[in-house]
């Protein structure tokens, strides 16, 4: 079995048992005002807040949130230890970062990456059908950065999170065709 | 079984069923030389590399890469199309981008995030044992941002990938008493 599925200059072909078990658990971004994050990644996206941890003399709390089944939850410790333990061994959790305070601050607001200077671009979420996630979204106001068939990438949408930072919607079995014309 | 595990102000605790099949599936950063980042990813932190698209016309590259055992590597499509698909309906791929030439202007670099101005901060990597981790690394000649034991924060690393972006290092069952002490 190779251990790529491309080449690509640069790339290490050797194993690498050291890092067996190794797990891509969370992308943190920071946040100004849990409230509206929460309600967005809640209400708008269907994730689940799984952890909270407040840390009050550095007057900072983390929020964990991710997608789960009915049977994923089921399997969710109640013990808040054992969930901080499954909150940090599970892939694809996304962590939410507020400072305390920044939230009653008029003028505070957080680099979204794609404006200038430029580095961190987007979290991409898969969903069975583009067209009917983003009629959705229309309905809900959520802002558009591109609707899925604007621009040369047909069935793919980009929204902005409260903070502004970009979210991709995409429909896996809908780029293969982008691919193969890349 | 509660919809969320953890109360705050602002999460909607309604069923969103519209959202059902939705996955998190990337994260994406803008990287100024594939041929490091590869290397870093693949020899340094062990991902595999899933898919690699080229947008010539563009003038830009994708690289899909992600943590997948051997049982998960042997499921992964030999066809391009599908592969494509798979790529793309997967949680805790990491999607790196290319725009061609950044590589050659020794001047560019791109935003961390986590120097002004802010707003993304990091993805975190769970490892079975952080101080091993640590100590490869540094062999490795691997940039530390926080050695596991700095800090207030015991058993937890901050290291930096080649463009500087900021990758948190973690024991999942290292931090209940970090969490219970907050």
């Amino acid at each position: 079995m190779p251990k790529h599925f491309e080449q690509a200059p640069g790339l290490y072909d050797d194993p690498v048992p050291e890092t067996e078990g190794y797990v891509f658990n969370q992308t943190m971004l920071r946040i100004k005002d849990p409230k509206r994050s929460l309600d967005f990644y809640s209400r708008v996206l269907g994730m689940r807040l799984v952890r909270k941890l407040d840390f009050p003399e550095m007057k900072f709390s983390l929020y964990f949130l991710g997608y789960l089944d009915d049977r994923q939850a089921a399997q969710v410790p109640q013990d808040d230890d054992y969930r901080t333990t499954f909150t940090f061994g599970r892939e694809a959790m996304l962590e939410l970062t507020h400072n305390w305070g920044t939230e009653n601050d008029e003028e505070f607001e957080y680099h979204n990456g794609n404006d200038q200077p430029q580095g961190y671009g987007h979290i991409g979420i898969a969903v069975p059908d583009v067209y009917a996630a983003a009629d959705r979204f229309e309905k809900l106001d959520v802002e558009f950065v591109k609707k899925p068939d604007d621009g040369k990438m047909k069935g793919l949408a980009f929204i902005k999170d409260p903070d502004g930072y970009w979210i991709e919607i995409l429909q896996p079995n809908m780029l293969q065709k982008q691919a193969r014309e890349s």
